[in-house]
């Protein structure tokens, strides 16, 4: 029998999960991995705080150098959030050859020299799943289960928050501010939502996803992000009529040299498996040269998925003799080999608020033409009577810079664009 | 620049497609992983036989001795298939310090004490990602992801040509005859394709995935089996009705210290995840302790998903300088602390053929309450002038041995039990 022992790095939520799933689990991972994990020492902000799982006082201390510097602790996990103080606490643990497994997407995402740099100087090893949609295991998949397949497209549904708020629109046809409301009052959303809703919480995500599954660093502020405040219910309505649902997507392909990554709202084909993702669930979508397309679904947050995770590193980290790096390139963003592209290419569903009369749809038709634009489908709803009225268009697959060029060129006095959603997953 | 010589057992098409997987990625792989892959010896049948590879002449051979004990092979891949001779030999190399890849299901099911026991003894790493629902990485997630949780279910659509028969006959309403006629004209089912319409190959994977899902040998005889062919067009047409789909089912349940393990044709929710998961897809949804509901989705079967899976394997153990095996009972089957379980727990769906007279109903329905089995819903189309009506009952949770008991116990001159489903997946 083998004893490790460990630090806490933080003891809100989640390290009160990891603390329960550790007692609950003490026995099975004894006998199963002839281990006994001891947890030594608990970094907290506040040792007289009321917290959800029974943890000694005497575990708790408010000074970081009494975990991280403790030579007896081998290992520690990192709950704090935030990027710092836990970045410079990671990699002073990772530099003096201490294993770190983390659930913090922000340290990871903006971290990610130093982290790899320090784990790579202290020979120690660098976990990260629960950084990332918690109880789904994408960050193994793409670090080891894919390093056979080059990935050329990840479509990520990573944000519940979001999720749920989308999910509630296209099933009640309400309006964002009155959902989102509804959420906060719940306690699904964050009193200050922008974290969720702006979509800064999925780019963190994809920028860790997508420097995994390109093998190189692909930095957050690489990524387009758009969030969903803007999306209307009448588009919503408009998108299911059509057969397509509206999903924020964190999106990250690779054509050739060509990379583009962005996070914004999304309509996905109502029989694509990302449109049956519901509520708080996270779910990842890749399509592999060899392995075609694959999905992996589960609880993106909440304290116990995000524990499992945790402990499910730590026991790979400690059934370890020597910690590898998987290969990628980390001491630059964006390899030599592969380009940022901000003129992506996609389908698009447009909405216009025209006016009522002949002619309107030809004077769109043609500046969308002239712009390499071809259209697929177009829904007009004449309305007598209304001097203004919807025509929403679907596009072919289209440059991004074409469509807005197009859309520029339109007379506002005939035609302006009211509602504009890229179109993915049409192909699957 | 590291080279590792490999060799091949067997070049069908897995073989082939490993084959040009490693030449497409060869450029890539030396880049990311600084690594070269050398394929020395290739062990074949029929040496002149064609290959859809270009494969060297001078590679070939049929004397396994050359490629099993070149000792400057140190990583043997195996797609033979079969139990033996590919058992002997993942075993000899092995033990003489070989680490093997194999995408052979059955050598992995019925040979597990053997090759844990054959690696242990030479150090080696054993890896098997492939042998099971091809490109979904559910070995990784269960051997690693998942070993922080307790999994209490595992439900798997793990055979593309069953989940192509019963997709077919869903929607088109088609008996089982016509569909699996047409799916071998199509080249979709095997000549004779007991090995998948009767659930054995879907038991050989689940016996691999309930091993490490309950860290427990449970052996492929213990697996409960029972195929596709007695599955009538009318209960596909009544479960459709009311909102099941049909689906063969891998499942493995764990309640306490009692395990079930089966393959049968099983009703779920259309709504569960499982239920969209069509033609030659396959997924594999589970429930942890820790993680709750998580699915994951693939191509299960195919050269290029299964080739993608045997690379991901190979690079991994190309990083590991000593081969864990991660830990459970291999010792023995069925640990001390499980026991098989074959009077299991679920939801029924039953179909008489019932005498069209009063009181056949309640007759049915007294029969079942002696038995413990309680009814949650009964649809029953009265059809005046027809001697024998079809009568379909849904029951709540049941003990299998009691609805038996009480289908023993109808008189057969009032009501036959003529379709019997199990359903699962109902609270998800």
């Amino acid at each position: 029998m083998k004893t490790i022992n460990i630090g806490f790095l933080g003891c809100g939520g989640i390290g009160c999960g990891v603390w329960q799933l550790l007692r609950q689990m003490e026995v099975e991972i004894a006998r199963r991995e002839g281990l006994i994990i001891h947890v030594k020492r608990i970094l907290v902000r506040d040792v007289g705080k009321k917290r959800e799982a029974d943890i000694p006082r005497e575990l708790l201390t408010t000074d970081a150098h009494a975990v991280i510097d403790d030579p007896d602790i081998s290992v520690l996990l990192e709950f704090m959030g935030g990027e710092q103080p836990a970045l410079d606490y990671l990699c002073r643990a990772l530099e003096s050859g201490k294993t770190v497994v983390t659930a913090n997407k922000m340290a990871v995402a903006l971290g990610w020299h130093r982290l790899f740099a320090a784990a790579g100087a202290g020979g120690a090893g660098l976990y990260f799943e629960a950084a990332v949609c918690a109880a789904i295991p994408i960050i193994r998949t793409l670090m080891s289960s894919l390093s056979g397949n080059r990935v050329d497209t990840l479509m990520g549904i990573v944000n519940g928050t979001t999720n749920y708020i989308l999910s509630q629109m296209d099933e009640s046809g309400r309006a964002y501010g009155e959902v989102l409301a509804e959420a906060q009052a719940l306690g699904l959303a964050e009193p200050d939502p922008a974290s969720d809703v702006d979509g800064h919480d999925a780019a963190y995500k994809l920028s860790v996803l997508s420097s995994l599954a390109f093998h190189a660093r692909v930095p957050y502020e690489a990524v387009h992000r758009e969030g969903i405040g803007q999306v209307a219910a009448l588009d919503v309505a408009f998108a299911k009529d059509l057969g397509y649902t509206l999903k924020l997507l964190a999106i990250a392909k690779r054509e050739g040299a060509d990379v583009d990554v962005r996070v914004h709202p999304t309509l996905v084909p109502s029989k694509h498996p990302l449109a049956s993702v519901h509520g708080a669930f996270n779910a990842v979508f890749l399509h592999g040269n060899a392995s075609g397309d694959m999905m992996l679904y589960g609880r993106g947050a909440g304290s116990a998925p995000t524990a499992g995770a945790v402990v499910g590193d730590l026991l790979f980290a400690a059934r370890q003799t020597r910690h590898s790096i998987p290969g990628f390139e980390h001491r630059a963003d964006l390899p030599p080999n592969l380009r940022l592209e901000d003129n992506w290419r996609c389908a698009f569903y447009l909405r216009f608020e025209a006016l009522n009369q002949p002619g309107v749809l030809g004077h769109i038709a043609t500046r969308l033409g002239e712009h390499r634009v071809s259209i697929e489908a177009v829904v007009q709803r004449h309305t007598e009577g209304n001097e203004r009225v919807p025509i929403v268009i679907l596009t072919h697959q289209a440059r991004e810079k074409d469509v807005k060029a197009a859309l520029g060129a339109l007379d506002p006095a005939v035609a302006q664009v009211k509602g504009l959603l890229r179109i993915e997953g049409q192909g699957s």
